[in-house]
Parts: C-alpha cells; structure tokens; sequence
C-alpha cells in the first residue's frame, strides 16, 4: 500500500556541526535500509530544498507510522502524508 | 529530468455530462499515450479525492510546459510542479 | 485499518431545490448501508456547519477511494483524509 | 456532548531528554485516567505525525477547558478544537 | 453554555433582489425571536463588513446546531464557532 | 464604542516559572480593574485553548491601543482587533 | 479618528458592461463627495491592481460602517479595516 | 525603475472560444508592443501553468498602473507586483 | 513617489531591556529624521498591535530599500511593500 | 534551462555579527562567481526587504540543487523555485 511522504528538515542552527552530521549520517543508513527491505519505494531530492518526496510500501498505517516516526531526523522535520492508490489511467500494473 | 506534479480536477458543476465524459476520455488517451512514451513516469489517484500525483521525466522545462498545457483538462485543474533530482540517500540508479 | 475524513458540503445555489433534495436522500442511504457494513465507522456533524468529521475502517487505501469516490455528494464536498493508527496511550484494544 | 479535538506536539529542541521522558509519562498517565473516565472518548495517532485526533465526552465547555488545559503537555501543543453533534445520517444511538 | 459565532454573508450575485430581501427579513424576524428568548445572547456588526459576531447560550452542541442550521441565511454564509466557558479573571457572576 | 479584541498567549518555553506567575498576577489584577472601570465588558476563555475573546468598551482608537499596549502580557500575546457597532437586527439598546 | 481601509474590486464577469460603468460612477460621486466632507481623507491607487488603499477620519465605528456599507460597490469588494491612532513616533500633530 | 509581476490567467469556463481568442490575440499584441518599446523588459512562461513572470521597466509607479491595468486579460488575472532595485552583490551595471 | 510601508515588530524575548530601549530610541530618532525631510509621509499606529502604517516618499525604488533597510529596528520587523499612485477618483492633487 | 528562484534571508538574532559579516562575505562571493559563469543570469534585491529574485540559468534540475544548496545562507534562507521557460508572446530569441 502506497503512501506519498514529503519531507522537510529544518535543523536548530544552534545543533552543535558535530551533532548533526550523526544524525544525517543515521538517517541516511537508516533510510538505505528500508529502500533495499522495498518499504521505502522512491526518494527524490526538491531541487533547491532540503527537502524530499518519497513513496513508501507499506502494510498498512501503524507501519507507516513506525517507519516515519524513527526517522533519526523526525523531530526536527516536517512532514506530510497523503494515502496512495491505483490511478483508472495508470498503465503500469506494478505501480500501486 | 524529473518534475513531480500534483493535479486536482476542479469541473464546474455546469458542464453537461455528455462533455465531461468527452474531456475525461481524451484526459485518458493521453495520459495513457505519454506513459507509453515513458515521459509520464507515474501517476497514482491521491485516496479519497479528484486527484492525482504524478512524476513527468523530460528534456527540460519547455517540454514539460508543453505536455501539461495540451492535457485536455488543464483549464479545470489546479497543478503545482517541483523540480527533483537525485536525493543523496538514494541506492537506485535509475531514478532519477 | 482507519482513516479520519472531514467532509465539508458545497451546493452551487443554483442547484434546484428537487435536485438537491434527491442527492441528500442518495447521499443518506450510501452513509447509512456503510455505517451498517461496518465501513463507515464514525459518523459526526460538525455543529454550526454544514459539515461532518468521519472515522472510516477499510482494508486498504485503494477501498477508501473507492467508498468516498461513489458518495452522492463528492462532487460538492471539500474532503481530507488523515490515516489513523493505534495510540500509544489508547486503553482501548478494538479502537484501531 | 461531544468535542473533537486535535493536539500537534511542538517539543522545544532544546528540552532535556529526562524533562521531556517525564512530561511524556504524566501525559500518559493522565490520558489514560480520563480515558478510564469516560472522558477521552477515542484516542488515535495521525500516522507519520506526532498528533493526534480525539474526542471529548464532557459535561459542558467548561469542562472541556478543564480537562485540555491540564494536560502535561499542554504549553508544548497546538491544539484545534470542534463541537460535534448527532449526524442526521447516523444509524448509532450510542455515538453522539 | 456560550459559543463564539462569527458569520459572513456571502449573497451570489446573481440573487433577484426581491429574493435577497425576503430572505434577509426572515433573518431579522429569526435573529430577533432568539434573542427574546434569550438563546441569541449578542449580535454585534463587525464595522465596515457584512459580518456579524454573536454570543449564543445554548443547552448543548445539538442545540447550537440545531439554531445555526435553521438560519434563513445559513446557506450563504461562512461561519465559524468556538466554544467559550468562564475566563479565571472575569469579574462577572453571570457572564459565563 | 466597542471593539472585538482576541488575544492568544504564546509564553517562551524558556521564561522562569516565577517571573510567568509574576506576569500573570500582574495581568489578571490589570484585566479586572478594567474590568471593574466598564472598559473591558466582556471576558471569555476560547474552552481547550490559552486565549480569550474580549469586548472593549472605550472613547476611541487611541485609547484602546492604550489600553492593550499596557497588558503586562502584551509582549507575549498574538492580538487582533475588529470595530464593532450596533447590528440592524439587534434588540438591546444596551450593547452597542 | 482614522481607520485603514483596504479595498479590492471584483466584479463579476458576467455583469453587463453598461451596469459595471454605472455602478463605478455612482462610486466615484460618493467617493468624491465623502472626500470634500473630509471623512474620506485620503485615497490611492495600488499600482498594478484594481485595488485603493484609503484613510477615513470618522466620528465613531458606527459611522464608518455607515459610510462603507453604502459604498455603491459595496457587495463587490473584499474590505479589510484596521483602526488607526497617533504613532508615538509622529511629528505631526495633524495627522491622527 | 524595475518591477517584478506574476500573471495568472483565471478565464471563466463560461467564456466564448471566440472570445477568448480574441482577448488573447489582443493581449499579445499588447505585450509585444510593451516589450519593444523596452517597458516589459522579461516575460517567462512557468512551467506547467497558465502563468508568467515579468520585469517591467517604467517611470514610476503610475506607469505601472497604467500599462497592467491597460492589459486586455486585466480582468481576468491574479496579479502580484514587487518593486526591484538593485542587489549589492549584482555584477551587471545594465540591469536594475 | 509613494510605497505603503507596513512594519510589525517582533523583538526577540531575550533581548536585554537596556538593548531594546536603544534600538527604539535610535528608531524614533531615525523615523522622526525622515518625517522632516519629508521622505517618511505619514506615520500611524494600529491601534491595538505593535505595528505601524506608514507611507514613504520617495525618488526611486532603490531609495525605498535605502531608507527601509537602514531602520534600526529592521532586522526585527516584519514589512510589507505596495507601491502607490494616483487613484482616479481622489479629489487631492497633492496626495500622490 | 532557466528557473525562478525567490530567496529571504532569516539570520537568527542570537548570530555573533562577526559570523554574519563572515556569512554575507563568502554569500557575495560565491554569488558573484556564479553570475560570472553566467549560471546566476540575474540578482535583483526586492525593495525593502532582506530578499532577492533571483533568475539561474543551469544544465538541469541537479545543478540547480547544487548551486543553491552550495549558498553560505542556504541554512538561514526560505526560498521558493519555479522552473520557467519561454513565453509565447516573448519577442526576445535570447531570454529563455
């Protein structure tokens, strides 16, 4: 079941250099971990943000909702969710 | 190059049936014919509303203004476009 | 799984009365046969609006669409959607 | 009567992790009595936030105020609040 | 118990005059028929508008539902409701 | 003259437990010593929220802005302001 | 006493030319004769829009409601209104 | 003197074909005009919109005014207008 | 050449009260400096907020970003710019 | 490929003067180089305020992302992005 995610962070600029760079460098391990499980389908940069729009594959809600909420960056993000499905137009079979 | 684009389809109540069916099945011919062409790359129905979100992969602005203005309903949406490109985090190659 | 759904009614006042009328009585029995499948779980006006907040419990999103898209009335309604899951907090095992 | 409610919590960055566990653990504590009480009607998260949607049974508004203003967690939340009554559509006695 | 009500008239252009002030002497005779029975407890003009704020003094959220939906008016308005209670530093016994 | 003033208490999370005591002494013996003068007519709590709707009752503009310049939580405070006069359909002569 | 005034024009499209020529001119007599009275002290253009920006000096707020409300055009623009008073800053004794 | 204005165009669905067409050739005319006597010195499509972006050179603000609300789509636009000067960090003398 | 100046001011709670008073002391001075020189055109309060409604005089719009760029209190304000000119029914030859 | 880029600056107040001077420094140079290489075609400061719209002229939306998310105030700035192209009504072969 799909879900469309986007992400903006919006770091302290009082975060110590060295704090923030352990939490990026964990939200990208964690964020390539559940690319390669499939759950986290497609993430793509918003030219000129630091921001992203991802899809997520998820079982159902209470998965959506553990996934995002232990984004090591979750706290300082703000995010949007918008359920997902077939579109009558879509020609792709294995896009939903 | 990649644009994410959301539409929603906002038809005055007065259009007859007869013509909102005409627009809706040209509106499906042609998305149907840029997804064959690879330049409409996805298209998922945002749940629960006359909605879509959709990922256009083409040459450069000029085209995408080109394939969105044609769309047999642009005068009755309301679209929004962010540019995308590659998110540093990503493990696919050919997503972008 | 559920879904919170506000749904704001927008009648043009140029909708004949007899019209209108009908569309309700549709609108009615749709809700009232959800309610009794179960899948419209929640059912409340918004006091002072014409308007009501909704809790549906469907298998899957591509389920909500199709429930909220065949109301009588989704052409002349404003409508969002909010995924729900289990509280933390909830005492309450049959409440998600 | 029935009250639905909407709470964001907006933790500041720069709280300590013990303060923020405490306030956390109160909060639970106290939404679990009112829940007990009949009071906290429904408790559900908004999946891929740090929100939620509720409702209020109570007495009057002034036991609305009571109630909301003396959550733990109270000065750290944006919080909506909407007046709900019987929809004329509704097929439950016991949900109003 | 007092709500907060803020109303807006929005009359369509295209009204007939004759229908506008039918409608709008309805509007008084109602408006004035609450407030003798004292559920209309302030109606104010919001100065240089076609707005009004009101006080209402109602048993319940139904009651406040079932006054504001009657309004001859109430399709052609935007209306919005708080519920109010008594402030801790008022000094008056009977204005809550 | 009346005026429509609502006023939403946004203290710092970083204020001192006693100088907010402090603040809010000062307040509520300055809101009720208006109170007492005729010029604050009305207090109400918004019930689930930290702000208050209030009626002014002064000679002009320039006194109400010397009034609400001077609330001890005036820095602290998002404020907004609406001229009201007598509605045509009011029947009090008494509350305009 | 002064009070902004923001005023922008929206005509409907459909209204017939020779009614839109004359409403404007019944506007311009009663803009220009509430000038020469000195209540309508100041008005300009903003440039690149079919919008004034206004300055009234007025005896109270029901007597700008007065003025307003009998704006010939009057149901066709969106107003805002703030009320004005002597800036501590000012040098001018005659300018509040 | 440089101004920096953004153009949506709302038609009404209502409109004539015939009409619109003509309105638009109209405007083009116009703005091909205004861009050779250098007074719309940029005009830029936005992608995937019936939108643009312009830079106007003009005398002052009146000749703003003059030539937008001279525009034939006038009626039929959003508009939004920003003064420009130059930027301290700009390293072209020709162009503010 | 007129510009209606829109300036809130938002002074951050940490500020030293001895800072403050500075600022806004070399900001009145400043703002009084102006209004002499006849740049600075008018100067309200809004009554009832922190805020002031000001029309500047000036040559060009690179003037405009001089005088407003160099308030004391400018890294502290939020402003809003709309350029002016004549309005065709003002009766004032003076006031543009 | 050219895109619309607005650009405010928020440095936080708390920010030593000397690492803002350090800041701005490094911003002006690096903007200064881009417009150079003809990447950054133009730089204009909207009047009264700490903002620019800027005009960039790139390869594709990945070295947009790369120019801008390189700006030393990247981390202190809201900036929105419109991807352009060339308007029909543009008599200018050299501007798109």
């Amino acid at each position: 079941m799909l879900f469309h995610v986007e992400m903006t962070v919006k770091l302290p600029p009082s975060m110590p250099a060295e704090q923030a760079s352990e939490i990026k460098a964990k939200e990208k391990a964690y964020a390539q971990e559940l690319q390669r499980q499939g759950k986290w389908r497609h993430l793509w940069r918003v030219a000129g943000s630091y921001a992203n729009v991802s899809l997520f594959d998820v079982q159902d809600n209470a998965e959506l909702q553990d996934l995002i909420s232990n984004l090591p960056l979750f706290p300082y993000m703000e995010i949007s969710v918008k359920p997902l499905c077939r579109h009558p137009s879509s020609i792709r079979e294995d896009d939903s």
